[in-house]
């Protein structure tokens, strides 16, 4: 009898084309339904609840697939992860109701973004963080970044020529602070119902304008009633970028 | 009128044959001497305290070198970061008596070795961790380490074939400790005059036995009582080791 999983699923994306199949590189996706194949020899589409681009990091990404097999998740997870490369992990599998898709059941996401602000860059951080060398006022960001809080059109943060329904989203929390590990990094998190496209790297190449000091910290506000685009701040590159959670009713 | 520096340096080794210019892929020494080929056009031989194997990072490696140039040495920093990959970054470069040797001239030397210890790999520090998958007692092993501290003869911990002139050795501080940030790793720091070839890494694979509880607390000191390669436990692998700092008295 088929059974519908969810899987919850850590990855470096330094190595990777993305989430998605492409032709130009290995994706996630294409590995993961590769160590199916290898694991129960069967052809097992595996749907994210969204794509994250080449370099973009997960901590807890969430898929959905079904397989027709009686091997208990537990086991499972040990048999992927043989077949995976140790920058791809699947830390959980759920069996979830049939009609589960990851996508649309998605209730919120959550993501970090994380820049170092240095003249010289630390070595070991390169694949995880915007290294800056102007230092960034991280009260500052905060600060601007409580414009973003709430319901409201994100048109002006959306990639240009993505067609979405509504470019309108609520922002539940965002934060800005220095790391308490890191001194010379500063971090944003983000939770939303969801996201548009590369909305969370134009909100940080935003945020980094005013913890730069280019920009007064009321500017968010005006960037966002502009609708536009060309308004926002410059896309932040995608090793900063972090999807740290996807929650369901699940 | 020749100058000699001395250079502080960090590198990620995952992607390097180590320290040392060999056939079988790009080392650091190589970069290194390319960036000061490219910024002064001088061939400037680079001498590094100590080698470091492949996958084996540096926090502060020190090297010693010869140029003439009269560029003051932050604006030399700048521009030969400016021709290295971002995995390796010169921090500081310092004047220094002419007869400066970065091997000869040590005085100490601190290492760290990380473990993580949990059954599903944190992918964000698999190069920079060995992963266990049996829990570690932290303490136990600190306990254990202290049989390590004082003057010993470490000929039970230097890597087979290698030879020195004495294989004793003074380590003046071994500390094992699970980390505050990381709370899935696993960190020792040691500090000694000097190192074997291998030595933290066979003392690191020693020290693993007692914390998966496989040996007694006890064991190091037979261990190095027997003065032999064959009695200690394995070499733990290269991408858990850091080479933290290199001290003189210049």
């Amino acid at each position: 009898m088929p059974r519908t999983l969810k899987l919850t699923i850590s990855y470096q994306g330094t190595d990777y084309c993305g989430w998605q199949i492409q032709s130009n590189g290995p994706s996630i996706q294409a590995l993961l339904e590769s160590a199916f194949c290898a694991v129960i020899n069967q052809n097992v589409p595996v749907v994210g609840s969204g794509r994250t681009d080449s370099g973009v990091h997960a901590i807890g990404q969430v898929a959905s697939c079904t397989v027709e097999t009686s091997i208990p998740n537990e086991r499972l997870i040990m048999a992927l992860n043989a077949h995976l490369p140790d920058d791809i992990r699947i830390h959980k599998i759920d069996d979830v109701p049939d009609d589960f898709h990851a996508i649309y059941w998605a209730k919120k996401k959550r993501y970090r973004y994380v820049w170092q602000d240095q003249r010289i860059g630390n070595v070991f951080r390169r694949s995880f963080t915007w290294h800056v060398f102007k230092p960034l006022d991280a009260e500052s960001m905060h600060r601007a970044g409580q414009a973003f809080v709430g319901e409201h059109d994100f048109a002006s943060f959306q990639a240009a020529g993505s067609e979405r329904a509504t470019t309108v989203r609520t922002v539940w929390e965002l934060t800005v602070r220095r790391s308490t590990y890191f001194p010379n990094e500063v971090e944003m998190e983000i939770e939303a119902n969801g996201f548009l496209y590369n909305m969370v790297r134009n909100i940080a190449g935003t945020l980094l304008e005013v913890g730069q000091g280019t920009q007064p910290e009321i500017w968010p506000v005006n960037v966002l009633a502009a609708l536009d685009r060309k308004s926002a701040g410059m896309t932040a590159p995608p090793q900063g970028l972090f999807l740290v959670s996807v929650d369901y009713d699940v």
